[in-house]
């Protein structure tokens, strides 16, 4: 059936029409659904604009195949690669433009409390399985698998999330765009018959996170915080279990973790002391999003997943999630688009260095802009990963744009020193301004006053080694124009 | 009449309620009324939650005279002070606790349009006279005043906002906290008859921006961009009228001012190159609100007004206005309230260095807490300015939270080149766990969890020498406490 994407159809306009329509209407519904204060802010198409114009919809559709194909990728130990986003990996399925696809993604928070996150969970027991002689994903990180120099374990936890994919984009080649339209997204429910009708996600305040060295008390600590949301209820918030102080932990590899070094070490709880008098009484909104979604670079062979880059990754901005549409520069043939790093919530800043980091399933449609097409259109030089919600558009600010690029060959160390604030808010700011130049023709100067008076800067996080600012703009300022 | 403050009323806990009532039902009508995108989306009382416990209302009523009164404060050359705060001043009026009073205020951007801005506007005229023998307002900022010493003209425009006041609150000491709930906050309509039904603001992107030394083209320029509000349409948003490039400007004693160096120089439009074909069928959202609030510190006897403090003053948060609550600490006996730097609109970051600076007349009902009723209530040992809407509390972040005091004798001049959005993060962190432990009781760690995963940062701005970030955190979060 077309869905305004099928250059064939002779009612074409009006499906495209319907099509965005219907992704509203879904978007409605959803409101009032379980999950009404999730990403049920950030909807498609209402009020009429996109930076896709129907010229580049069509250009776009005609080159898609005349059926639409509908695909599953589970994650599990086979599907899932943890801690790097690559250009060698091989592809977990391949996909033509307009096709949708389901993907389930884990949280590489679940040892924290594996009977609540993985045990029951066969997807996610073949992930975490860790035996001394045994692990179901050895790599976790781009950093070194030799044994011989590592120290805290293969990949030595440089990047952590775990990323299912990468989904192979038929066509796609470097200078494209990909369209990543987020139709749905929905938190993994709880496997273990104990604690039917719920998931669970865990906020580790870690010793990355910005408040770290500034305890009240003058010492550190890492807390990490369990929240259970109900799934039965339709309640629309978070509430916490327990919290407990990391102690050192003793993976099953014999290695010691005197602090949160490595991902996916299972904590043992006969060493923690669990405390279920917590932030009683407080309810955390629920905005379900992917923390990390994006394409592999060109630029290194593993590149580790906490900077967020040019090619989306790692960005942290809670409004990515159910009805969101991202943008992204295509880097490498295929794309490949990997997706993990689930929150069921996150505020602006992210602060302590994690969110509800919660196992969620997505269901994407995606689109390939071909760069042919793009001439004239919003996208034409989109370098930065961008997104669209039902009322806004935004772009992302990073400390240094593109960091592989512009830190030379220590980049992946070095981009964890050299970030600030203030940076990102720059970075931002020019993104910004190209976006208002290139996408509604504006002068340099109108940009600079719409920038000031009708954009709000929100930073959206301080903890990814590449700091993030964000910039909002609202379509509706828009409106007048013809 | 019992507004829930006065506490001889047999009824006043009943009416303390009606009155968070109303003031919630004037809000809705203001959100069908002509600014429906203004200071509306905040406003009191909703949702039940305050930071003034009904005893501390009671306590606070208890103490205020029987009756009410209400207040006129006009702005004219008498009534305005500008560039500047002072513990020396002279108020302009006393009220009691619980009073009402309503204030004009003038934007010191006038000058750049004073045909739409000032011209037979009684109070604005006598404000920037300024002929080669006479000024309406001599001194300008907190800077010299001596004519054998400045080059700028009298206070060198050290502190540019013109502010009306200070209002004397009676019965007012340092430690107490002076409550500011902003009733209403309009636009002044243009007086001169050629644009009857209009209001005009000002948007210079100036000197002190934040693009300034990162045009395209590698060169600087200052541009001032006039923007027109429809009082009698009902339209919720500016337009542009016109943009000009600043050109060096003679004021009437004969200075020549190549940038923009000090506040009210008459701009001669015979020297300007004025474009009118500038951002047509951009529609920016109005949001009233006044970007300079506060109160007299003690610090010094005469301050700066660009900076903020911990005494409120240039927050420039587009989220100050009707509907909005302002907590701020009494710093010196009476008070002394000052108000000022209008604006019609501004984003998140006030990038360019300005808002739509335009001329507002705003009502206030200011009720004093005694330091002794503060003992047990969120309001103890508030040290910073607080904002309540109707959905969220927020605080605010400055890169030196009381700089007067952190930067030494040179406090005034040093704070135009120590300030990074880095800082003022951290300062908002600090406030934000010190309001969730206070005010909550919550625990370090639970607060640093939730201001984690509910408090969303912004960058209020970066270009008022001492830099903003603001912290969010929803009112809905606690619904669930007892």
């Amino acid at each position: 059936m077309c869905r305004g994407d099928d250059a064939n159809c002779p009612h074409f306009e009006e499906h495209y029409k319907t099509f965005r329509e219907d992704l509203d209407h879904e978007r409605r519904g959803f409101l009032r659904s379980s999950f009404a204060a999730a990403g049920g802010l950030a909807a498609i198409g209402a009020g009429g604009l996109s930076l896709v114009t129907p010229e580049l919809a069509r250009a776009s559709a005609k080159r898609q195949p005349t059926t639409r194909s509908s695909h599953y990728l589970p994650a599990n130990s086979d599907t899932v690669h943890w801690g790097y986003f690559s250009k060698t990996l091989k592809p977990q399925v391949e996909v033509e433009s307009g096709d949708i696809i389901t993907i389930e993604t884990l949280t590489h928070h679940a040892g924290d409390d594996l009977e609540r996150m993985v045990q029951g969970d066969e997807g996610a027991e073949s992930v975490y399985l860790w035996t001394k002689d045994e692990k179901g994903v050895d790599r976790r990180g781009a950093g070194p698998t030799d044994p011989a120099v590592y120290k805290k374990g293969s990949g030595e936890g440089q990047g952590v999330h775990i990323l299912t994919g990468p989904v192979y984009v038929r066509g796609a080649e470097p200078g494209d765009v990909l369209e990543v339209r987020i139709i749905d997204c929905t938190p993994r429910p709880c496997a273990n018959p104990e604690f039917t009708g719920k998931a669970y996600g865990s906020n580790a305040a870690a010793n990355w996170g910005f408040h770290y060295n500034d305890f009240l008390d003058g010492n550190t600590r890492e807390v990490i915080t369990i929240y259970e949301l109900d799934l039965v209820s339709g309640n629309n918030w978070a509430e916490a279990v327990y919290n407990f102080k990391w102690v050192p932990q003793v993976d099953p590899y014999g290695v010691e973790h005197k602090t949160i070094d490595y991902p996916g070490v299972p904590v043992d709880h006969s060493t923690t002391t669990r405390n279920y008098d917590v932030l009683k009484g407080v309810r955390l909104p629920i905005r379900p999003h992917f923390g990390t979604l994006g394409l592999a670079p060109a630029e290194a062979d593993y590149v580790d997943t906490i900077p967020p880059n040019y090619t989306g990754g790692n960005i942290d901005n809670w409004r990515i999630g159910k009805g969101a549409v991202m943008y992204y520069p295509v880097s490498v043939d295929g794309a490949l688009l990997s997706v993990g790093d689930p929150h069921a919530s996150q505020g602006d800043s992210e602060l302590c260095g994690t969110a509800i980091e919660c196992s969620l399933t997505g269901t994407f449609q995606l689109i390939l802009h071909k760069k042919e097409d793009l001439a004239g259109t919003p996208l034409e030089q989109l370098n930065y990963p961008m997104l669209e919600t039902k009322d806004d558009w935004l772009v992302h600010g990073f400390s240094f744009a593109n960091y592989l690029e512009e830190l030379g060959p220590n980049a992946q160390s070095d981009i964890y020193s050299k970030s600030s604030v203030d940076l990102a808010l720059r970075d931002a700011f020019h993104k910004m301004r190209h976006f208002l130049m290139t996408t509604k023709g504006l002068t340099e100067d109108e940009a600079i006053s719409l920038i000031t008076i009708g954009c709000d800067f929100g930073i959206t996080q301080v903890v990814d080694g590449n700091w993030g600012v964000h910039a909002i703009v609202k379509k509706d300022i828009f409106s007048g124009m013809a």
